[in-house]
């Protein structure tokens, strides 16, 4: 990740702030998604690098523009200061609009000769749709509209789907693109995606209340203090739970039906559902 | 442009805050350029269609951002409210980046036939390096670490390429590219676009001094405000004016050096560089 940003010419401020974001201890779980895609195909890993580090690019910017403070307005991230604290607000957008726009370029611009023009410009689409308007952002927008209002089940889904499911949904499809997935073996893993997302949100939810700050590397609480809707205030604590194991139990089956080599994505799925951070 | 957007499945005030910047008055100036260099190597308008509402869309997400109170802070913008002013902050930076994603997805998934995969990904990756971190958002970081010092004509020139320069370049090239050059041709029209969006920056300067607060749609005077480097200050306005013509006639020099249909490009320029607004 680090490498891509350091060759760029450009302010040493603005490089400093997309490394200091790309390098503050993510999990990689959506490269990793990608990419175990990928190999559950048969395919080589390196016709994922690029896409994955886009993806990752992606994540990264989102979160850079969450912590800002007429968003979220959070001091930490993963343990430490947000990009805005260190760089301030401007050079913190700035920056997330860099690694956006820089995202589509290691994509277009990838020089891996088994990834295909048509290849390429099918996953730039999938992208753009899954992380704007229709998908993260729009998520966004939804999130920050809800905030202090009272909403139900099926709006919250609508939240989660948009704001992180989309970009998870897109990690696989992506994978599936690049292993040559045949139509059927691509709905099966976006239903795998889609549960697999929900349950993953569902635990981030829980996480908030029962998560150890220390792991998790932000105060736990802190959808509370934002009067944000989360799964356990709907369905309790213990609902949530269930929730979230029926979620993964779906998302096992439709990874099944897909007919891939999956041990290793099911231990993915099985690892995003159980974490402790 | 309203077109592409209104359809969007996503929260309205996402759709509105997007449409309102994308319909505040624009000169089209960039889409312009790109069609009217296609235009000038015979080739079909409609092929550049979509690439050039993706350049609109990104200078829109560009000046959504640059207005922004932790940047330039301004209220008007082509004498409307500017895009915080009427949906907040935080609706403010995301429509920014939905526009700046959708741009890709409008090059991406375009369905015009002639339109092929090798230019649509040539066109993507050079969209992402003149609009990223070392292109224009690149450039406005260097704009906002030299406000309030002093700065000689060399990094004026640094930040003036990379802010506006390499996105009226990314128009000529695209046009071109679209329009089948050959590499000499593509040199020519890149020079051609280089002299031209200088002497369209000192333009902008010597507006911001010598301007009709009712064309220009925004107060005379606001680079003295923010205490910026402009090229009348480090030149005199005589001074600038004389550079201004003197990189209008490189320029017009460079777009006879490509034997292509130019007159309607050099009416272009000539109408670029004389505008009162």
């Amino acid at each position: 990740m680090k490498k891509s940003v350091e060759h760029l010419t450009t302010p040493k401020v603005l490089r400093d702030a997309m490394v200091y974001s790309l390098e503050a201890g993510g999990k990689r779980l959506r490269p990793i998604l990608l990419l175990e895609t990928l190999r559950s195909f048969g395919g080589e890993w390196q016709l994922g690098m690029d896409t994955a580090c886009a993806i990752e690019f992606i994540h990264t910017y989102s979160l850079i523009h969450d912590d800002l403070p007429s968003m979220d307005d959070d001091d930490l991230r993963r343990g430490k200061p947000t990009n805005h604290k260190v760089f301030g607000e401007a050079n913190a957008i700035l920056a997330g609009d860099a690694l956006l726009t820089y995202s589509f370029q290691l994509i277009a611009g990838s020089t891996y000769p088994n990834f295909s023009p048509n290849k390429k410009l099918s996953i730039m689409n999938e992208l753009a749709q899954s992380a704007g308007a229709e998908g993260m952002v729009g998520g966004q927008v939804a999130d920050i509209e809800a905030e202090g209002t009272s909403i139900d089940l099926e709006q919250l889904q609508f939240i989660h789907d948009h704001k992180t499911g989309k970009l998870l949904q897109f990690c696989v499809r992506a994978g599936a693109i690049l292993g040559d997935a045949t139509e059927k073996q691509l709905s099966s893993l976006t239903q795998f995606a889609t549960h697999l997302g929900i349950a993953f949100q569902i635990r981030d939810d829980i996480l908030d209340i029962e998560g150890d700050e220390a792991k998790i590397g932000k105060p736990v609480g802190s959808d509370t203090t934002l009067q944000k809707s989360t799964y356990p205030k709907l369905l309790t604590l213990e609902g949530a739970k269930q929730k979230c194991e029926e979620h993964l139990a779906l998302s096992l089956k439709a990874l099944r039906e897909a007919s891939v080599s999956s041990e290793r994505l099911e231990e993915l799925a099985r690892f995003i559902i159980q974490r402790e951070y």
